[in-house]
């Protein structure tokens, strides 16, 4: 039976191709990616054995698991498009939370995520000048190293404003239960630099 | 960046093989899938072109997506395990939930998944006589022509009983968003036959 392709898969391919060229990175917790020049975000599967390819992250974008309704029109409402021209800072961060985590319920990973930690309610003081998309990976086909990857785009004039974003959702009580986490940032590149 | 397989994938497979024989398919919604003699259940991704292979379904054991923690506590209690001597009758039905399902926030999925259409107390109430394994296809790296399936393995003895809580859940609020659902029934084959 031929399968359609999964139209809300995307691969982050680190190497030597695409228009992010990497800046800096952080290793907050756990084991760090092997950096790169660039990167690059292909809709669909990309092969991770390729020339010039160091790694490939997959994620697909999927229903919210955490939001309500009146959260989730706010969101609607504010949420700017990923490619704004002047847009030019993109910024990946793959995460893995812990079994503890994956063994709660629904409700309680809800109260972790939103009653006490606000992470829905901070993101979205940041919007409309961050642009972000979530990514999940924990259920693919392949076992992926990181549970969620989250892009990130905004204008270099917003970057003071996007690191108080991160310094405030990594103070919360959700980010007890992340076990690795690395921070890569980048710059959109000039055609052939 | 090599990558191990994901533990918790399963693919079902349509064909002249495995131990599990057809004995009656039913069409509940939307379009069936091919007949087969024979089903075999085999632990991670299984190829699907292969002699004798009509069609592969896969699926990830995930998270529990709905259920409270005095929910999931009473599941775990009396959740029987798929394999048991006797329980011979396999049942595998797929699912596909329509685009106003999956346009529902999490909230308003569980309100009508439990609140309103009783899945998991319904479910209960059939433990520990229906063994049953949940699979998410939705986030899987390629397209799957379901968002679930769910196998059951039961006694003779107890057919009715399964009929029953079929018959309950299709009965219930939930089941409107059902917009594609087969159902295949299996018995567990004497060797070689």
């Amino acid at each position: 039976m031929a399968l359609n392709p999964n139209l809300r898969l995307y691969s982050f391919v680190g190497g030597n191709r695409g228009p992010w060229r990497t800046t800096k990175t952080v290793a907050i917790i756990g084991e760090p990616l092997p950096a790169t020049e660039r990167l690059e975000l292909v809709g669909g599967n990309a092969a991770a054995i390729q020339p010039g390819v160091e790694w490939v992250l997959r994620g697909v974008t999927s229903n919210e698991r955490y939001v309500t309704r009146p959260e989730k029109s706010e969101l609607l409402a504010s949420q700017p498009a990923l490619g704004r021209p002047g847009a030019d800072c993109g910024v990946l961060i793959p995460i893995k939370k812990n079994a503890a985590w994956w063994a709660f319920t629904q409700d309680e990973r809800r109260r972790i995520f939103e009653d006490r930690s606000h992470h829905t309610q901070i993101g979205s003081e940041y919007l409309p000048a961050v642009a972000r998309r979530l990514h999940h990976c924990r259920d693919l086909t392949e076992a992926e190293p990181f549970d969620f990857l989250t892009w990130f785009e905004f204008a270099r004039a917003d970057s003071e404003h996007f690191d108080r974003l991160l310094d405030r959702l990594r103070a919360s009580e959700e980010w007890r239960y992340v076990e690795r986490e690395f921070e890569m940032r980048f710059t959109r590149a000039s055609t052939g630099g």
